[in-house]
């Protein structure tokens, strides 16, 4: 079933939600303190557990309906006016940070200082704020929302609790709300997708005089670096291929054993990235043949490995879609200058599978992500969470006022 | 002043030395007993001193006239008959292994265990032994003998003793007889010579995907691999070319700041080694020009800077040349057979100044050279001391007999 947002429901939905923006504003601080209690729940990427249940608890205790799935993620359902598809609310559970990171968060003058405060306990204090304001009986949906904290959305997660999420349980969602660290004017409709790949030249190795003649795994990883820098990557749709590591060799009196490459794909065209990693592929095997065709008769060939290490889909919502407008609109309603934009979030995931998406700020400023000197300011850090409840309750139809 | 050997001097000087011969063979057990104490002297490349200590004093203990230069190579003259140039006996102090390397030497059956133990304590040991044979009274040489205990032969090194002392104080030298690790056989008079460069590629670096567009310092260090692998490089004279090291990026999420690239160019011909080098510099900056003119307008340039780390000549003396003839003859005279060959070793110095030289090994059997677990075996070491014994000899000539 489509998603309908008929023109004009953005401003009149704004309009109803008058109440509930007056009690945003009044709980401001409390929202402020629930996202530093999150924050200082370590959840590295693969080790959410304990704040993904931090979450389920404060889910359980505004009336949600929480499930925990196979990889971690936690969903809450408000139920809606009719058993339509739902409209997702999605914040991620994961910090890029390690285990061992301190993640006390400390007042600095008008700054909270913490690894991850804004991304993404911004997003997940938020979603919660959401959940209360949508309390299923002074504010009500027509379709059901879930409110979905996933695992595994930074680097090496690789989307994961996304991916498991929107293909499996949530595969009939009608639309889907990111909300993914601090602001209230940037729209990200667009889904950077991208490929990485770690690829593995091995040969015997030797002295670089006596063993002269052996295959060298450092100039097939150049090959590939130096074909990879001459392929036309377009610009529209935007794209960026880019080889980010070669690692080879321990000293400068041998043929190295092996070398490594890594190699990162981004597009916001899901067709451009399966198109430049088919030519990635049959680069790296030009690299190999042509190294091993100049090596001295009799010594081993070289032998490559190419392990998939990052896999996010790409795509669009596009900016015509009633929800990308709708998300504009509700900007300027907030009275914030809307930004369009591409960027890879949860979001990537429901876009690849043709579920309107987008991923939006939850308010405040913020600064030094994935440091762990990042910053967020409280500045009206409500209008985002307003800016948010209408885009959401645009999607979801309002029902009963 | 040419060095004279006649066809006839090695047979004859060698049936000359019966006596010294006959003594080696008495004093084998000391010789080695020294050659253990000198290696549990920890002599690492650039920390030399005390090793060099220790033969300084034994080199006075067998009335040598010794002196210690500027760069801590100590040498030991043995007076001759008249006061000509001077053939030069040479062997390494330093060895490949760092100063807290466990140095003692463990007796496993037949064999003697010892980091540097062949490599080179036993040339160290042989040329003292030599020094004793040729005590200018008992036997006594017509040009005088420098017996030339260097620093600096290993890699790092890059034969900065040999350099100081034959471009210097020794640059009058007659011959050199070069004595380095075991062996009895090899006879090399070819020196391969070989260049070396640390290139490294600088530029702003940034977010693969924010800052897409900026040279990458990889494309660069892979374009030279690339160009290099396809160099042409002469088997005849034999000649390497290797690309050693490439090392660049710390995450696949970022255009790195910079990329290393070590590069070994080896040969046994100088012009071949000068004519590849001036085809690396040009490749290098063909990589710099070519990945700045595709980075994106108004992003700043990638930089190189390219550091030479090793610079050892190359030559070759003729395998007609007297002393290749003598020192091949010499060793058929103990009764093996000779192997002329190529290396890198002290004798790369005083072979790119004109001077004739050789290498040779000082006796006995050895292996795992250049690691902790380097052995020796003195199967009929004296051999090879009595092979040096009349290479010097002929090359000195012997008076009084």
């Amino acid at each position: 079933m489509t998603l309908a947002i008929a023109p004009n429901d953005t401003a009149r939905t704004h309009a109803l939600l008058q109440g509930e923006r007056a009690r945003l504003a009044a709980d401001d601080a409390a929202l402020v303190a629930e996202q530093v209690t999150l924050s200082e729940i370590a959840a590295p990427t693969g080790g959410e557990s304990a704040r993904g249940a931090a979450v389920a608890e404060r889910m359980r205790a505004v009336g949600l309906e929480v499930q925990v799935d196979a990889v971690g993620n936690v969903i809450g359902r408000r139920a809606g006016g009719r058993d339509a598809e739902p409209v997702v609310v999605c914040a991620h559970l994961d910090t890029v940070f390690p285990p061992d990171t301190d993640v006390r968060v400390q007042r600095e003058g008008t700054r909270l200082v913490g690894a991850g405060i804004g991304d993404n306990a911004r997003g997940l204090a938020g979603m919660l704020a959401l959940a209360r304001a949508i309390d299923g009986q002074a504010l009500r949906t027509d379709r059901p929302i879930d409110f979905l904290a996933t695992v595994g959305e930074e680097a090496l997660g690789d989307l994961r609790g996304a991916k498991h999420h929107f293909v499996g349980a949530g595969r009939d969602a009608a639309a889907a709300v990111i909300l993914d660290g601090p602001g209230e004017e940037r729209v990200i409709h667009r889904a950077v997708g991208s490929r990485r790949w770690r690829v593995r030249f091995a040969g015997p190795g030797g002295h670089s005089w006596s063993a002269y003649g052996l295959p060298n795994p450092l100039n097939a990883a150049g090959a590939v670096a130096s074909m990879l820098a001459v392929l036309p990557v377009p610009n529209e749709p935007r794209s960026a291929l880019t080889v980010a590591r070669i690692v080879g060799g321990l000293s400068v009196n041998a043929i190295p054993g092996d070398a490594l490459v890594e190699i990162d794909l981004r597009s916001v065209s899901q067709e451009v990235i399966e198109r430049l990693a088919r030519e990635v592929r049959a680069i790296v095997d030009v690299a190999l043949g042509d190294e091993n065709a100049r090596r001295a008769r009799g010594t081993p060939p070289l032998t490559v490995r190419v392990e998939l290490i990052g896999d996010r889909p790409g795509g669009e919502t596009a900016d015509s879609h009633p929800l990308v407008t709708a998300a504009a609109e509700a900007t300027r309603l907030v009275g914030r200058e809307p930004e369009l934009g591409a960027a890879s979030t949860d979001a990537n995931v429901p876009i690849s599978l043709g579920i309107p998406a987008v991923a939006i700020g939850a308010g405040g400023r913020g600064g030094a992500a994935h440091t762990p000197q990042e910053w967020f300011e409280n500045a009206d850090g409500a209008l985002g969470i307003a800016r948010a409840l209408t885009v959401v309750c645009c999607a979801a139809g309002v029902v009963g006022r």
